[in-house]
């Protein structure tokens, strides 16, 4: 079956839970025009039905080749992409000043949702050259943005992030690369990376590759490595391509998953040096990575989001479809579809649930990025960038987490049925295997939110988004809707037990820095179901006002089965959190036994 | 890096955390020399570690292939079976009357696991035949037992299940095999079967299938089926082989995991039908399935339980090795393997703990099920195989649960090796994801816990176990070991949440049994999680007097570790049986939008 782009709960998602619209109103947004919205997003959904959904499975079963140096990838796919181009779908949030559209990001990460969902292997591609534009644009001179952002913006020539080699992975400081300056200005570049993600294809003519590399004299550590863009083919001073760089695929990965994206070992430098132009100051590359890494870990997180729905869709589907059994009550001799019982409700309700909750975490932080980049008024921008950087590391840790368990689910919704790589489960629980690690580990998400995000200002970033998540839960209970259940009762209890992790980790994360990165984990969790539960239950608030939804006592069912369910857990994990060290403590005496 | 069996663990988990020691005092194991159980247990290791464990990533990576009705397994795959019937370990619990062992069943639990842990593609053929073995024994003619009983034993002909067809998996009595009576007393068979495991291949001479259907004038739905054996080459008078049957593979599937496991369609009786042979009376097959059911059910969870130690000695080794990074407080010139870092600790810790608590679960179920077959006392025979009734569904489910979880963290704790498949992490992964499917869903494991297990004699069950279980929690905090932190406290508050909810559960299973239903799968969860705590402190305890062991009190930092980092959400997942349930009910209006 195809994917179809639940536009109504993206609206919803976008405009309500996620607070686009109120910011659109606040004048963040400039004359942005909110009808532009849904038309983005019916066409996003049409392009992704149309010609990337249908691409999904091909990629998966024909994967990537290469040979001669050279990466192939599955049928259909570079006709794809140059549609892709064609259609303008790379430059929706690209400044207009190279030929982007500029529309909000927020509008883009509902689109990278949709990539995601339609074929995740696809979406990866233009996911990097997103990133590349980012750290050219903030740091890159001027001469090398003429060049190459217009070219990236359109997409016609894909970026690639080269961070590791086998020594430094989450480690970068560790990389070994290296470059030399060269009398033009230019430098050549000399090593070997590896987990090159898209580091060659055929969908393109060009490929602009971001390196991460040491000069000679560079300090040891993160504070040595530079940034250079290395181009796959040189650019003449007319525009028109040159030479083949010295920079190329020497190895590809067989993966669990994502068969369809190349992941290289790329060789630099081994004919004498790769030309490479510095992207920032020397030595400061870790600071372009990580303008750069914000905004990807922002659209891993979509990816775990895209997968989920993807996965709840055709689950539902085969729930409604596959005859087996029969509900309570009803005769022998009729078959009922399995979507009657309530243990495949629980688990189909479960995978819409988390993906709604995560679905607006993610949407969330992009419009925090959008008002820190785009409002006026100083005070509002910084508050805006405080709540981006609070929420990146729960919208990438979080949302792909649940990526993984709705495509586990989606698997055992289907039975044995799940199991059979034909049905496709299988597929979106292979694909999103990668998520919680790539982009940096989602364990080192939840170190940033604890020693980052959280202890900074005694904690001001969570207190005040507690509030803001508090007054919610007053509307809730001031709804007096008998369909909520209990949910303001557990979103209050979450938000207490929250405050309280909240408070301890302030206190640890000075006095025994391990005892509170041992409750990262399970704080970043605690910090999801609270917040999921929160946003989903704004979203059932606000569509009662919206028409065109029908019966919106579902969204109200949703909130209330995220509350009761998922968010209920909050005050076990605030006691793993402040407790469940003491045994971590003691763990090399179990583990090294 | 190949597996080496955890016999120290195993041990203290079978004889003091299941009670196997306890009931060979008890004299339920007659003569049983308990010395026995080490030996077997190393030598099982040994052969687990020397022909096993290396062939497990080349059936991984061959496969298996179907040509001219006939499966050809993967390099080496024969051999080792062979090898395997050589050195008895077919037949460790099997009935000496048929060249049998004798040994106890909950000996051949662990060694199942070990050989799950080392090769589950490989185990699932011995796993299947054991069930065949249990229904042929129980319910064969003399005349059957005396032709196929001693081969089964041996393992020289294996034996399959062959239940499912397209239209019939959960619903067993939707399937549509027929059987015709044939003069000389034995049918003659027609239809066609899907996921039949082991189906075909060519590691032995003859295979021997067991096949639901349907004779002509049978009941409609499960009280219309009957069991045949149909052996794959017929047997002559002499005990030699005589003509092909005619049953072929004419499919296999393209699976997730388990690719040398060969999952067949076959085709039955399309040439003038199979010839089979009734096993117990006609129309009584379900009753004959479900004694292979219970016994397959629990090796299923055992399958769990090895291939999450797998998992877990895998990403101990990678953790060990992989430096990366620092630990806190060391110098930025030097690297750590990444196990220094709090976060790793955690995951490492949870994959132990999980798979300990999960073995000694499976364990138990399999002490149950040897007293209620050879204790004197009808009494104690009646409770143990009440007690084995009730754990089954627990072993199943919770033990493939974590098995996919731990082998999810394996994957992550490799970080972007993990996604690569040459690491092996993404095999277990792939691997553990049909464990909850197969031999009834985890949905209907859950399912028959709340209806069939809890609900009888006013969950007479599940009181019995609740207070032995509460009296080790007497003993922990009897104790008084600080090194147990809040264990005996998590343990009590878990106990009186599933104290609770088990009673909610008996009430609304008579009175509202949907909403009973759709707390099953939580309900189930907060029994392992309970159960599991409970069985590692005792084992804590236990491991002090235990000679040879070392320092005991890792024992203690892992009992504390599941109590208070698992076991705590015990509460949560009482309020989500007992509260979750009203959004479930709502679920029409959310999924049917």
């Amino acid at each position: 079956m195809t994917y179809r782009a639940p536009i109504n709960d993206m609206l919803l998602a976008l405009n309500h839970g996620a607070g686009l619209n109120a910011a659109v109103i606040a004048g963040h947004y400039g004359d942005y025009d909110s009808e532009i919205t849904a038309a983005v997003l019916e066409e996003a959904g049409r392009f992704a039905s149309d010609v990337l959904a249908p691409l999904n499975r091909v990629g998966d079963e024909h994967g990537i080749k290469l040979a001669h140096s050279k990466v192939t990838t599955a049928p259909g796919w570079p006709d794809a992409y140059q549609r892709w181009i064609a259609a303008g779908w790379n430059a929706v949030s690209g400044d207009e000043a190279f030929g982007g559209q500029g529309l909000p990001l927020a509008l883009n990460a509902a689109c990278t949702e949709i990539w995601a969902a339609s074929n995740v292997a696809f979406g990866l591609c233009p996911l990097l050259t997103l990133s590349a534009i980012e750290a050219l644009d903030a740091h890159g001179s001027k001469a090398l943005k003429k060049i190459y952002l217009e070219k990236l913006v359109s997409g016609e020539w894909p970026g690639t992030m080269q961070l590791t080699e086998p020594q430094a992975g989450s480690d970068v400081g560790a990389l070994r690369a290296r470059a030399e300056r060269y009398g033009d200005g230019s430098y050549r570049i000399i090593g070997s990376k590896i987990f090159i993600t898209y580091g060659d294809h055929d969908m393109t003519d060009n490929i602009v590759h971001f390196v991460l590399a040491r000069l000679p004299d560079a300090p040891a550590g993160t504070k040595g490595i530079s940034l250079f863009l290395i181009p796959k083919f040189l650019v003449n001073a007319d525009g028109s391509l040159g030479e083949r760089n010295d920079i190329y695929p020497t190895g590809i990965e067989h993966k669990l998953g994502m068969h369809a994206a190349p992941t290289c070992t790329m060789t630099i430098g081994e004919n004498g040096g790769a030309v490479g132009y510095l992207v920032g100051e020397e030595n400061r590359g870790m600071q372009c990575m990580f303008t750069m890494m914000n905004q990807a870990r922002l659209a891993v997180g979509l990816e775990g989001v895209g997968i989920a729905d993807r996965a709840y869709q055709q689950a539902l589907a085969f729930a409604q479809d596959r005859k087996q059994g029969r509900a309570i009550g009803e005769k022998p001799s009729k078959s009922d579809p399995i979507i009657v019982h309530p243990d495949v409700k629980r688990m189909l309700l479960q995978m819409r649930a988390m993906t709604a909750a995560a679905r607006t975490i993610c949407y969330a932080t992009a419009v925090s990025i959008d008002i820190a980049n785009r409002a006026d008024d100083p005070a509002i921008k910084a508050a805006a960038a405080t709540r981006a950087a609070l929420l990146t590391p729960i919208a990438k840790a979080y949302a792909t987490d649940i990526g993984n368990e709705v495509a586990s689910l989606g698997v055992q919704v289907h039975g044995g049925m799940g199991f059979i790589e034909e049905t496709g489960a299988a597929q979106h629980f292979r694909d999103a295997r990668i998520t919680p690690i790539y982009e940096g580990t989602n364990g080192i998400q939840a170190i940033d939110l604890v020693t980052r995000k959280l202890a900074p200002n005694g904690g001001e970033a969570v207190w005040t988004l507690l509030a803001e998540l508090s007054a919610t839960v007053d509307d809730v209970e001031a709804s007096n809707d008998p369909a909520f259940g209990s949910t303001g009762e557990k979103l209050r209890e979450a938000l207490a037990a929250l405050e309280r992790a909240s408070k301890w980790l302030l206190e640890r994360v000075v006095s025994a820095p391990n005892d509170a990165l041992a409750g990262a984990t399970p704080y970043l969790r605690l910090f999801g179901a609270t917040l999921g539960g929160c946003v989903l239950a704004r979203e059932a608030l606000a569509a009662r006002d919206i028409d065109g939804l029908g019966d919106t006592q579902r969204y109200v069912t949703l909130a209330r089965f995220f509350a009761e369910n998922i968010t209920v857990q909050a005050t076990a994990l605030e006691r793993t959190v402040t407790e469940g060290f003491g045994a971590v403590g003691g763990a090399d005496a179990v583990l090294l036994a």
